[in-house]
């Protein structure tokens, strides 16, 4: 579904920024390394070179590696066809997935690269049974709708969390929860976007997220992409803004949700999400409803994933911090229940979460 | 005054790091901007050549900025010296002041600058006064003064703060509040490396200050100087940390101080004090009480100096920011008093600051 801005204030249309599709017979991958700089798509002809793109951090965002990886079973299928000649529906899934397995270890967190390459040996697997062909063709139907359904989902969402934006907001994102995160609309950025067409938002502050600068260099990019001017601004800085600029909306994404409504996201969310608080602006986390891990109770049991020490001590390749300094570098934080006052997904909005209001919107 | 410390965990004396110092006729500083790369001193033997030094960021941090321009001072003097051979009190302190303006406008933001230099000022017009001879050697004396009076302040400010310090204690700093931002003991490390040698203080944790990295690139060097291996990490995860890791105590410095005790300090202390209230963990400030300003009812009179867009949009002369993007980038922000727990004076500890409080202090 495609939403129809009012668009009152922008009445651009937005530009399409697509960081994962299928061309040429393989996968096309928007370089995210190269932005802001350059935007350079790389296409890749083999399952083993989408695996060393995810690692390598050609794409980047928990959806957007999904949706890669799902290309790249599509390409796994068509490498087994060729190596399995004589067609056995057994020995062509066990080639299927030990070509499956470097794309699985590409990167070692993303829940959403294990939930997309599941959904690609099942639909291997049933199609096997059913009939006794190779299904490349059908495996790479179901990528295309994986990214549809990515589509829809947030456009969706941009929808429901652009009604809650009063006209004249201001608003702050942290890190890149926007179209190059996923299939192409984003999660926090893509309710930016369209509030923005809806005349609803006056000015857009991004964090520059260290140490990875996802704010400076994607979500500003980004955000320059569909005519909007962003203002960056250190973390530091986050408490001075909210206390005296005129801040109404702090707007993010999520990495994972627990059942009671605890958000796990880019370390910085909680310290931001608490100066929210104390200066009375809201908290809105937008994440599709595949974001919420129903084994998780609560945010006291997400582990926090530790990062190498290199990209805090090295800057662009240039040694910054004292040598053989110890270095402690979480890659996310995880912001209470009640400092979020709106988890918008693609099924309906939550307000004030809690286990009862975030179960019976899962039901 | 020395303070002998107890000592039971790090028997190791401090190294004394002497960023401002005299030595062959001119004044020699430790070039900041080498570490934590280099230790390299400076020498400069002209007063242009130390505005140019201070300009350049050689030298950084208030009161060390004001003991080098003191030194530009006393170099002035000898150039005025050469210049005005009949010796008119009258005439030399008209070349004396002249040669002292491009050290007062080297940087503009320094209060400390301004205040050697008015020192200066008045002892040599003292001294032509007194005696109708060149007070060169005497303005030499009063800068080495300066410089003793810092060191003392900092030994005096070290024993307090530490005294206040739990053993198993583990503190968080932020910024640069050390030797390298003083004559050489500074504030907030200056307690640090005592509490440290006390066996008071278990770990250190230093966040990495952006955009200026004064924490990965000075606290983390000086503290290593000094026989602690501090870890450093993004401003972003300061609350992870106080959250997860056990964190007692938050000292820092302070550029200004209101008579209420809001403290002014470098740009992310107002977060990570509002974080430290969350969690239980006590917040010292260590400043002399010549950073309190008498002038200042409160923080909302203190004007933040916005910088230059360069210092987030590029890092060691590399473009990482999105082209064309708008910067706000603050120096410092203001804590209110009610998130301070202690400010650490030469002259005593202010607990829980008021304005009645700190005016007993100064009285």
């Amino acid at each position: 579904m495609i939403t129809e801005y009012v668009n009152q204030f922008d009445r651009r249309p937005l530009r399409p920024l697509r960081p994962v599709r299928w061309a040429d017979g393989g996968a096309v991958l928007m370089d995210q390394r190269r932005l802001p700089h350059e935007e350079v798509y790389l296409h890749f002809s083999t399952s083993e070179e989408v695996a060393q793109g995810i690692r390598d951090m050609v794409v980047r965002g928990a959806p957007a590696i999904g949706l890669a990886a799902a290309y790249g079973a599509v390409l796994a299928a068509a490498e087994t066809d060729t190596i399995v000649a004589d067609r056995s529906p057994q020995r062509w899934l066990e080639q299927f997935r030990q070509a499956l397995r470097p794309l699985a270890e590409a990167r070692p967190t993303a829940v959403n690269l294990g939930w997309a390459l599941a959904q690609m040996d099942q639909a291997a697997q049933r199609l096997l049974m059913a009939a006794d062909q190779a299904p490349v063709a059908e495996l790479k139907q179901l990528a295309d709708e994986l990214v549809t359904e990515d589509l829809a989902e947030g456009e969706q969402m941009a929808e429901f969390g652009a009604g809650l934006i009063e006209p004249g907001s201001v608003v702050l994102t942290h890190c890149n929860a926007g179209a190059l995160a996923t299939g192409g609309v984003g999660t926090a950025v893509g309710v930016i976007n369209a509030a923005w067409r809806q005349g609803r938002i006056d000015r857009v502050y991004a964090s520059e997220t260290r140490p990875w600068l996802q704010g400076s260099r994607l979500t500003a990019w980004e955000l320059q992409q569909q005519g909007i001017d962003p203002c960056v601004l250190v973390e530091g800085a986050v408490g001075a803004l909210l206390r005296d600029r005129g801040v109404s909306w702090l707007i993010v994404g999520a990495d994972r949700i627990a059942v009671n409504g605890d958000v796990a996201n880019k370390i910085g969310t909680y310290g931001a999400a608490l100066l929210a608080r104390q200066h009375g602006v809201k908290v809105m986390v937008v994440a599709p409803t595949s974001t919420i891990d129903p084994a998780l109770a609560s945010g006291d049991e997400i582990e926090i994933e530790q990062r190498g020490s290199d990209e805090i001590t090295e800057i662009g390749g240039v040694r910054v911090a004292a040598d053989g300094v110890e270095v402690w570098n979480p890659v996310f934080d995880v912001t209470p229940a009640q400092l979020v006052d709106f988890i918008v997904t693609e099924k309906g909005v939550v307000k004030t979460p809690s286990t009862v209001a975030i179960q019976s919107l899962l039901a």
